[in-house]
């Protein structure tokens, strides 16, 4: 299996909710049926679909709540950490964590999309961020 | 907000299993404490990390369970999707659904991780696979 990842679906409850917040962010995408929603992600595709529908889909069951995954961005600042806080805020979505040092050197905070889905928003002096926005290890 | 993701977190309750089980896929990565495992997935880095802890960092709260994300890695033919799911079953994960034809002219099938965290694999012949195994939206 290839060391890749092509789509990550973030299941909503209000599709239009969802939407509107991921395009408040700049996050815009197409959507076919005004169920789902495609959103180009540099190399990736992020998807926002019906959390009930991914569950019979994923053949998984939905208790609620948070499922042990998270998201994060890579910037080049801690001001960038902020001002991305600050927009998603604005978007509709919840500062969880407000921007801080971090033990490992960098710095970080945490928001929440409107439907509880964490985005850690980083910057992590310890690793490169090249031009186009990928990541490589040290 | 850039649209890029550069870390996805994948919490686990048994850190060998969950490490042995993506190495075994031949997503191996290194670990600086035998608590993280940082994964470079193409672009992106995949991360392996204790979901008590994710928990707290993340600032939710964590009933178990799934939690409404679905990740999607996107193959050349249906008979890699077959392979895939083979192989992750090889390596202990569940085949929740076998690969088959979907509504939307594709094919595709999932297999759960130790950890129950979902992964579709597709083929959609509807959408680019470029070399360097990016999606490129129509």
């Amino acid at each position: 299996m290839e060391r890749r990842i092509s789509v990550i679906t973030l299941g909503y409850t209000d599709f239009e909710r969802s939407r509107r917040f991921y395009e408040a962010l700049g996050w815009t995408g197409t959507s076919p049926d005004d169920e789902v929603v495609f959103i180009q992600a540099g190399p990736m595709v992020l998807a926002l679909w019906d959390r009930k529908l991914m569950a019979e889909d994923g053949e998984v069951s939905d208790t609620g709540g948070w499922g042990g995954i998270t998201l994060s961005q890579n910037v080049g600042s801690p001001g960038e950490v902020d001002e991305i806080l600050a927009s998603a805020e604005r978007a509709g979505g919840t500062i969880a964590r407000a921007g801080g040092r971090t033990e490992w050197g960098g710095y970080n905070g945490v928001f929440h999309d409107p439907d509880g889905h964490p985005w850690e928003i980083a910057h992590n002096p310890g690793w490169r961020l090249n031009p186009d926005g990928s990541i490589t290890l040290p």
